[in-house]
């Protein structure tokens, strides 16, 4: 069922005649590009981004702008990107809104100054908000796929993202043809085909990760296509850091629980689709859970990382269901060499599928996701650097926490070198409400909040979770406010619950 | 297909054999509850909650506890109840932990005295966690019933809420059957029996609010059953108060807002099922749309109120699916005067069904609920006063706000003649993050958040929303935010953000 390329030359990747009339180079491409227009591209994580077109834009808007031009366009993606598309064009000032997330150091620079409107939205949201208009036009697509058939489908890449919906919404549609990616990755792909506006939506019919749901290809209009930029080159991925001691502390603690929750009856010995956000924390519990002691399981996921990869390896997990491949250099090179064998058990999925409320509490996902900082009642704070910065987005996780099976948050107890506290008395900016949040977990224990009132989640919290430097501190804080706040349900002293983040803007520590 | 009861007296509507042999006295029927038990009862408002077993057993508590006893037991229920359920166990502090919703006066105050333990959860999230077990486990079940059959199946009282969950996870069952409650209810309510536990679960079959995917009774084992009591009381029902100019304001705003969004294209001119929330704003909305420019509307709710009632009157309103009917007694005598016409346009169901994100997602909601107070970047406080005291809870708020196709928050803009402003720089405690607000109106206006970024955010609310008393105030503090904070993507200066609020603990009002 795979196509055959031949390898002459990159161009020979796009078999489709009329598309194959209008290749040309990432400048010409980016010409077509005017200012004001809203761009959709690809890309979910680095995987899968454009390579050369957002370069070249950056190059067309730097020099219109240095020439007293006022050249800006309003970005869309999956997720974060890559440094040559993200961090090129807002470099040069070029993003106007973004949307729906980011963690590239130079936007984060741009929204934090002032310069760039960003628009941080739940992943699942993001297609049907374009598609119900509420996010306004779409003016060019710009997508890189793996391969073009010859009727015109597409050989998505190596994340799927929104591109289905960008394709679809886009008046027009530029493609960036990556020979750099395997030919293989034909096949692994499910685009679902089924979705629709409301009142014509139909259940989704997924009831297990791995059930196909759609089809290997991406449609697209041949008439909407205005360039066919043919690339080279692989996805800018970061090298894995081999897990630190707190990491994996936090994943024996999590390993721990899963199996008293088996014991118990809650959950079966296989567990249920895990979901895992992306970081060095999240790699140490797939580290742990390939080590560990349940088999055959199953991963409903975002972003497959290099600790599901190994976990598929060793035969740990069967499945793994994403919108995105993340890996390691290393990684994707054992990923190329036994390609055959991950197509099998990899599918790459629209993030709106890999991110649906529906799907996710149909399956009953085990969610695990990192946090900036957690606060004594269990709210989480995702996002929001001492409440004003933004650090990345939301991303899927509030996808996933509210719709999860079991919904576990987890962090170190401290970060900088002690001097915060990722336990606060109140988190400066809520992401993930205390209705959402069922385990908080860090280095020194696991708190299992389920079925507990405020200031009982607050006193495990405190007893499990705080690092010892904060613990008497946070206690007092506790008391303080049963004793003076007006209420003693979630008892508050609104004068004094973030003196911990005023003490660190002042001193850059919070602790006294 | 309605059951023919005889009307002799209250017994005649237990129809099956063995369950006559367990009919009882209320007293006799509390006599078999023992402290520290969990009980699972009727009730989604006071709609449906039993009438006697609960008084009974509070003046079991009362007086095993002046004979020195500490009779206490925890009560779990489908949300609020009545005066006669919460308000009398909660007069004789016998609530050890209460579940998952109330807006009981006393209940309330044992609550912010620290005397009972709440526990505020999503309502659509209630009955799985039983399942799962997470809650821990459910001794028995005080269920209100209109009749029961022959075969020893229940007919639904006036509210289902979590009735189905709680007869079957109860080890024992007290069924108070209500001859005062419309026999005729017979054949309103859809029971969904297809309900499992991850990973066996299927996708639900509705794609239109008035599909019936279930059956018009509760299963029931009569071998569970302990008690049956015979009551002949109705609910007890709030009278309807006439909106006020400001709740008819806001109703214009909303109605306006959505014609546009139809002349946009962004709404079918039928608009899309409708949710709105209790209170005297939400039926304010109901009473404008029953004059609006739409027709052949349908609703998907948890509670229907006066204002929905008239509109299926009207005609208006095609159909309305609801978990709950929380009628004035005027509208309670209109509904059983008609009450064949109504059970064709009413169907009650399960509140995991109502809430239930899959559902509302798919058949894209417009969600209107209420709140407490909204901050200038349209986070939402639906629960608390002052950050530490519960109001009510946070009800199915979430399920809608989150899964709705339109996510619409309304407010007056002040309370308590102008002292409190409904919208401040920054909430005292979060249930609905920015991520899931997309709309908040009042009196004063409507601002559409939909794609915009804090600051925007924050620039429109304050322009449409704020009260002219308070407007500079607030306008002054994103100002100084913009110029101090440590980040100009959500500008918070964190030893201001609360001056309002402690303003109002100190002096009576957030005025300066």
């Amino acid at each position: 069922m795979q196509t055959s390329f031949s390898t002459a030359s990159p161009a020979d990747r796009v078999l489709c005649p009329v598309l194959r009339e209008r290749i040309m180079t990432a400048d010409q491409a980016a010409g077509l590009i005017q200012s004001g227009m809203t761009l959709g591209m690809s890309g979910f994580t680095p995987a899968g981004a454009p390579k050369a077109v957002p370069q070249a834009l950056a190059r067309r808007i730097e020099e219109r702008n240095a020439n007293g031009g006022n050249f800006r366009i309003s970005l869309w993606t999956g997720a974060s990107t890559s440094p040559e598309l993200d961090g090129a064009l807002a470099k040069v000032h070029g993003i106007e809104r973004r949307l729906p997330y980011q963690s590239d150091p130079t936007v984060r620079k741009e929204i934090n100054e002032g310069r760039m409107q960003y628009v941080d939205i739940h992943l699942s949201h993001v297609a049907q908000h374009v598609w119900f208009g509420f996010l306004g036009h779409l003016d060019v697509a710009v997508i890189e796929v793996a391969g073009i058939l010859p009727d015109g489908r597409l050989i998505p890449s190596t994340s799927v993202g929104n591109n289905k919906t960008w394709l679809e919404q886009a008046d027009k549609i530029i493609l960036e043809v990556n020979s750099a990616q395997p030919a293989e990755l034909e096949g692994m792909h499910d685009i679902y085909y089924g979705a629709a506006v409301p009142p014509k939506r139909k259940p989704i019919p997924m009831e297990h990760p791995f059930d196909r749901i759609g089809e290997p290809y991406l449609h697209c209009d041949p008439s909407k296509v205005i360039a066919v930029v043919p690339t080279a080159q692989r996805d800018r991925l970061a090298a894995f850091t081999a897990p630190d001691e707190g990491s994996m502390r936090i994943a024996d603690n999590i390993i721990d629980f899963l199996q008293h929750e088996v014991k118990a009856g809650r959950l079966p010995p296989e567990l249920l689709p895990l979901q895992s956000g992306v970081g060095n924390i999240a790699n140490a519990v797939l580290a742990g859970l390939n080590k560990g002691p349940f088999d055959h399981l199953n991963a409903y996921t975002e972003v497959l990382q290099d600790g599901m990869l190994d976990m598929l390896e060793s035969g740990k997990l069967d499945t793994a269901s994403t919108t995105s491949l993340a890996l390691s250099p290393a990684a994707m090179e054992r990923f190329l060499a036994n390609i055959d064998y991950y197509r099998q058990r990899i599918m790459l999925r629209p993030q709106e599928i890999s991110n649906h409320p529906e799907l996710i509490r149909r399956m009953g996902l085990i969610s695990m996701n990192a946090l900036i900082e957690a606060d004594m009642y269990g709210n989480v704070n995702s996002t929001h650097v001492m409440g004003s910065s933004i650090m990345n987005g939301i991303g899927g996780s509030g996808d996933f926490a509210r719709n999860a099976y079991l919904s576990i948050f987890m962090t170190p107890s401290t970060a900088k070198d002690g001097k915060i506290s990722c336990i606060v008395p109140m988190v400066s900016h809520v992401d993930h409400t205390e209705h959402d949040v069922q385990v908080i977990v860090t280095e020194q224990g696991l708190a299992d909040l389920r079925g507990l009132a405020p200031v009982q989640r607050a006193r495990l919290i405190i007893e499990k979770c705080v690092h010892p430097d904060y613990k008497v501190a946070m206690s007092e804080y506790l008391e303080r406010a049963l004793r003076d706040a007006p209420g003693k349900h979630t008892p508050h002293l609104l004068d004094q619950a973030y003196a911990w983040h005023q003490r660190y803007l002042k001193t850059g520590s919070m602790q006294a």
